[in-house]
């Protein structure tokens, strides 16, 4: 059995290789009319997708999984709808493929630019939700990538169906079904086995939760585009503004809770603790948040103690920590050790203090005087987004088109050689 | 023994992490002044240098070590010249630190852009050279990276004085010596524990032969900027001029036989052989080359077989596969089934047949009407060079300073919050 696993997954890898250099020169015209005839599709399958989702459903349960995971699986007429707006979104993007710039003439006679290309294959490995089946081959179409889509077991029968809709809109388009290969096995082994294609896989996209990311960046050697946690900060200065500080840092922490921009540690500068600390409590209560606070914090307002282990925390939760630092430094060094290079933000009016903090913190996304929920590819005008790295290498941050292609020097000469 | 080798390794892979933070944040200036500060110490231990090189040279004779490598490890008084002009030259490229770009306003109110930032720790293992423990210690610098070194046993003495000239400039500057760490034992181990460094390296930078890059990248998780083969063509069209074209496909190959961006095989549209062959044969006879051609070609021009082997082989000498192709098709073909994705010519006066060379061919560099001899840091403009990556993510093709950083997101705001 794992040797016809080994023996599929290499065939997998194979096909889509193969027809990575189809998809990668299709023309933007084409590329539009797979990812329409793919929303068509969805929608003449739109009950088979809810019957097969139902399936996986009532196997979820059985099988006793979590709420939040059964939660994710759910695809009603409403995430049908929002799965065929992606699609139409995707293609109203700008096509990344073939952009050139940078063409600038040198001193031998040679012009010399950059045109962006594509990856190659994308490989997506991805738990529960099944519309992530296709947001992925969107993006990866758009982008001129072939991909290899291994979706969670939970959500097998639907996936199945979606893609079903997706072959039906590439071979309406002309394009090799084989762009796109949904991996058709719940077998645990294929994740492993998709992890040695070094041949024919150019990068790893895994999303889900954090042993699963964990666990694929520790087997493979395939770069993989990962997003581990998300331990971000406000930070209050001494000269921010008062209304501007209490909003922002409520905003970080409670426009949503479970996502990974939200704050999960509030630092203010002692200058303004006994102002401002009253009022923040305030409204955090009113927002149903609790405060864990550093011995100083529970000097000034009642809340519960936090312990070293709350500095390192991913709430995801109505739980924030809260610590009184002495300065600018003592809020930059918490940020730097216990934070995980996400997003923070300041809250300043000092010319001076801004800079600083743009340019002393290490994170994918650094703002003054911004809430850190704007951290995302729609706020950021991406148009969407494959994830958010939390890498340094090859895509930082939100990750759009643009981080599933790459660029290659282009030179146009006029029969140029070189002497040396 | 190997127990002290992994704990002498963490420790540099700690410090160099706790330096990377300093050398970020350094100011222009300071960086400049060490890049000088560290001319100034090389200069000072020029005497030293070349005494510890004879050392090396002598126990490389001994070693019977072979004549090629022998050479590169000299460094005599036109070498520490270079040396010294090479730290200028990365003095005087501008700072990639903190550049940001795309900075524009979103619908929220938020201005979104990108900055440039360091990597944070770069390793360096590289062979015989003892130069490049110099350059590459200022192209860490400049980029605001701090590096681990490790060299070739061969140069150890002469990397050893180096080491000793950089530590000198960096502590006449003001920084920590930890920014450059060479590592000082020619134990074999050590580059292994390199590998295993993934919470304080943050990319490696193998230079040396393919077997050692290929090692490291197949034992490490860590991302690796790498250099494989350099199986480079030159296709000549149907519409090609014929001057231009000869003249292209000889520089191609002869300018220099050992470098990677030299042509490897010749393609030649069929309605051309004729024409072209026996010019091109006298020309590369000339300059001693021997050529290997499919049967067609010994058809026109008598010359040695070429085998399928010869198809796939970088030869790095004065040796030239050659083939007639029927079309533009076909050479495309050729091309994407045996290079190395490193670098690709057409000659050709066919707008059209540029156009799709330039979206076909996936290399690194893509040419029309130039010699691919061109393809190197210096001829694109980037001022220096790392080497050249054959790889898609993160970097492609001539790695300069720019390829050392990473790009973060910044968000300048005046209070906004989200509101989904």
């Amino acid at each position: 059995m794992t040797q016809d696993i080994r023996a599929y997954i290499k065939q997998v890898g194979k096909a889509a290789r193969a027809a990575s250099r189809t998809i990668a020169a299709a023309p933007t015209g084409q590329k539009s009319a797979a990812l329409q005839a793919i929303g068509v599709a969805v929608e003449a399958l739109r009950d088979e997708i809810k019957t097969a989702n139902a399936l996986d459903m009532g196997n979820a349960s059985e099988r006793g999984i979590d709420q939040p995971l059964i939660d994710r699986l759910l695809l009603d007429d409403r995430g049908i709808d929002q799965m065929i707006e992606g699609l139409l979104q995707v293609d109203a993007l700008q096509d990344p493929v073939g952009e050139v710039t940078d063409l600038s003439y040198r001193p031998s006679g040679i012009q010399v630019g950059k045109m962006r290309v594509p990856l190659g294959v994308i490989a997506m490995i991805y738990e529960s939700r099944p519309n992530v089946t296709v947001d992925a081959a969107a993006l990866s179409l758009k982008s001129g990538n072939a991909c290899i889509l291994r979706g969670g077991s939970e959500a097998f029968y639907s996936n199945q169906v979606i893609a079903e809709a997706i072959s039906r809109g590439l071979s309406e388009a002309g394009l090799p079904e084989g762009c796109v290969h949904w991996i058709e096995t719940t077998d645990r082994d294929a994740v492993g086995e998709i992890l040695k294609l070094n041949d024919c896989v150019d990068v790893i996209v895994p999303r889900g939760g954090k042993s699963l990311i964990e666990r694929i960046s520790r087997e493979t050697t395939i770069t993989v585009i990962k997003h581990l946690d998300g331990i971000c900060h406000a930070y209050i200065d001494a000269e921010a503004e008062a209304q501007m500080a209490v909003d922002i840092a409520v905003n970080s922490k409670t426009e949503k809770f479970a996502v990974c921009n939200a704050i999960e540690t509030l630092l203010v500068h002692r200058d303004r603790a006994e102002e401002l600390l009253p009022t923040l409590a305030e409204r955090f209560q009113e927002a149903g948040v609790e405060l864990r606070g550093c011995e100083r914090s529970r000097g000034v307002v009642p809340m519960l103690e936090a312990t070293e282990a709350d500095w390192y925390e991913e709430y995801l939760g109505p739980i924030l920590a809260v610590k009184i630092v002495d300065d600018f430094a003592g809020a930059v060094d918490h940020i730097n050790r216990y934070g995980s290079q996400h997003t923070e933000t300041i809250v300043t009016s000092n010319y001076q203090r801004g800079r600083e903090f743009m340019a002393q913190v290490d994170s994918s996304s650094v703002m003054i005087n911004a809430s850190t929920q704007f951290a995302d590819g729609f706020e950021y005008g991406l148009g969407a987004e494959v994830g958010i790295s939390t890498d340094k290498i090859h895509a930082r941050g939100p990750v759009g088109l643009q981080g599933l292609t790459s660029q290659k020097y282009v030179v146009f000469g006029n029969g140029e050689v070189r002497h040396r």
